[in-house]
């Protein structure tokens, strides 16, 4: 019997109405034979609303009591879910990340999945049509509720599709991976296929579709990820291995990140230990940095790099932590940059593609501050104010 | 070290603030060396709000799927307070009905606990000061969510009590057991101590302060049990074995229960294996019965009986699957009656105080339908515009 893995995001079971819709095409599917794993997020602003609430209380909860909290937002959904379906007639059971086998290590709310029981999906099978399951969470060998942090309910799904070898299909409110935000250059082209890799750099840059962790493992396993809009006719972008793409253009997008900030510090003297303990902590607290710079001279240290915004308390507190063994230390936290990245796997002729940024950029007057490159991508640090002209100049130039 | 069982219900976890007053006391007395193990309800109105929800779908929800939504509301609460707690300096652990180990057998919404894991609580308490347990919760052996039932958060408290062998106190905002319901007897006095039969009787028949498999529960592994109002300087009540109470009064009290329909069946024929059936019904739907009365004569089978109104949609559907075998059945499904009893664990002379309670009513000429009598009560059925007269005359009568 065919299986696949369905996830359905936030916007998607916003309220009642939405998800009654979402189990008729369910009820739809499983009538054409299909056995469904499906996976839901929390209804559209609820895990921001136990968040506030949070807030209210302190800015620094236990992060084991916060992922216990997090994650009733999920069970409500696939409870919902399960009901209609159950009423409409549809044998269906919804399983929380602990019920569903979810095993998962490291932080309790970045979590990252470690191993799920598949054989506990085909035992149920037997006895249901639809299996549903909280995105976003799972448990740890101290069976202490975790949640798996950003993007955490794709990251479910593409690891259940993972674990029992079939595609898995995303169902969101874009209809699709563009070339470049439709928002900012209207022209932009949607992608019927684009590979992992390129996938990946779109996501790592921003662009915000899917995170990377979980492209990583659907190519990890190949397994083909469907992102599409939810309920729509429109057909959404396949993502694949490279080998199953026929064509593959040089540059295929081109993404921009504005949720970030850009991390700079001073010290008087060059201290490696200082640089040791640093990344000691970030790595503690997991927080993914980029764009990384270093420059030692006589006048001391000088580093600097990017990272998610959402992380900023984290680097302040780890700052904080710094100060009180190096009290010297100059840092400073803006937000007036954005990140550009022109993206794609064809892109063998680095300095080629390069060279066309570099000029374009300098034509139009637009300052950048720093470059990097990755294998598949080029990415620039531009003024805030001007990303999304240099989004829109470089899509022309690129005619995507 | 000293370790005792606390649960808080609903209304005394309504809002953030009272669950910080809360975490405030819970942490003096982790401070005078107490270990704590702490029951939760749901925040004030969540489980009606999740059933008004649920409401809006369908009026027969699947079982399971209803009880995965219910639980979330008690682990929203066990997540505050963890978070409180743990910011003002208590070591404190939220435990969902899974993770405290809390097996249940039976119905998934009416489940009875069956097995509690009291070394896991031993282990824990080697970290943490505090271990909070979300009530009215637990899992079944096919590693499914259920829950417990009306006031399956104080049998969840209890039970913990009984696993550890500790006292349990179980806070609401009544201070305490009365002789009657003080909003009827103004005049009405609080017992410093009751027997767990009297106060078995007096929940069985629906005063309502504690269930009566709760006190069971107690009684079997001699917990005593203090019922008292949260945050209250005021002395609630004891609830022990009868052997450590020096006085034993005949009449204890006086309670009502209005939350009850009337049932009446008729059938031409005196068919047991009508009987039967239903009984069979009743069962399988785990629906409490009492003051049963039957007549079979000439004219065919007459049962009468009354249960808690809330469950008159079972009761309605069971007749309706029942006319489906026997047409000529005819049922009537009252709510115009309520029901008054008078307890007392010294109560020996039951026809002395049966019939100072009949003349009472007989005097004041209030009807009365149907009598029925336990080891320690007796219990009339009388109109439901008369039972807080009844009430105030037999609480005047018993001196209480």
């Amino acid at each position: 019997m065919r299986r696949t893995v369905l996830k359905f995001g936030g916007s998607s079971v916003s309220n009642i109405e939405k998800i009654k819709d979402i189990a008729i095409y369910l009820k739809n599917r499983v009538e054409e034979g299909e056995q469904l794993v499906v996976v839901v997020s929390a209804m559209g602003k609820t895990t921001d609303e136990l968040l506030k609430q949070v807030n209210s209380i302190t800015k620094t909860p236990n992060e084991q009591d916060l992922a216990v909290l997090l994650t009733t937002g999920e069970q409500q959904t696939i409870s919902y879910l399960s009901i209609i379906l159950n009423d409409i007639g549809v044998r269906s059971k919804p399983l929380t990340g602990y019920q569903a086998g979810i095993e998962t290590v490291g932080h309790h709310l970045k979590s990252k999945i470690s191993k799920i029981n598949s054989k506990l999906f085909d035992q149920l099978f037997n006895t249901y049509n639809v299996l549903i399951v909280a995105g976003f969470q799972g448990f740890n060998t101290d069976n202490e509720i975790t949640t798996l942090g950003r993007g955490g309910s794709d990251t479910t799904a593409v690891a259940l599709a993972a674990a029992q070898q079939c595609p898995c299909e995303i169902y969101t409110d874009v209809d699709g991976v563009y070339s470049t935000d439709p928002r900012i250059y209207p022209q932009a082209k949607r992608h019927q296929v684009v590979s992992y890799e390129e996938m990946m750099e779109m996501s790592a840059l921003g662009s915000g579709v899917l995170v990377s962790r979980s492209i990583e493992i659907a190519k990890n396993y190949n397994i083909p990820i469907y992102l599409g809009k939810t309920l729509s006719e429109e057909k959404g972008t396949w993502i694949m291995s490279t080998i199953e793409m026929i064509e593959k253009k040089a540059v295929t997008g081109v993404a921009i990140d504005k949720d970030m900030i850009h991390v700079t510090l001073n010290y008087p003297e060059n201290n490696t230990q200082l640089l040791d303990q640093l990344f000691m902590y970030l790595e503690k607290e997991e927080i993914n940095v980029d764009m990384i710079s270093q420059i030692t001279s006589n006048e001391g240290l000088q580093l600097s790099f990017t990272m998610k915004d959402t992380e900023e308390y984290q680097i302040q507190k780890i700052f904080g932590q710094l100060k009180e063994y190096y009290p010297a230390l100059y840092f400073k936290i803006e937000n007036r940059f954005t990140k550009v990245s022109v993206i794609g796997s064809g892109m063998r002729d680095m300095t080629g593609v390069a060279s066309k940024v570099f000029r374009t950029l300098i034509e139009a007057n637009l300052p950048f501050y720093q470059v990097t490159t990755s294998e598949i991508s080029i990415s620039y640090v531009v003024d805030l104010e001007n990303g999304e002209k240099a989004v829109q100049l470089l899509c022309e130039r690129f005619d995507l």
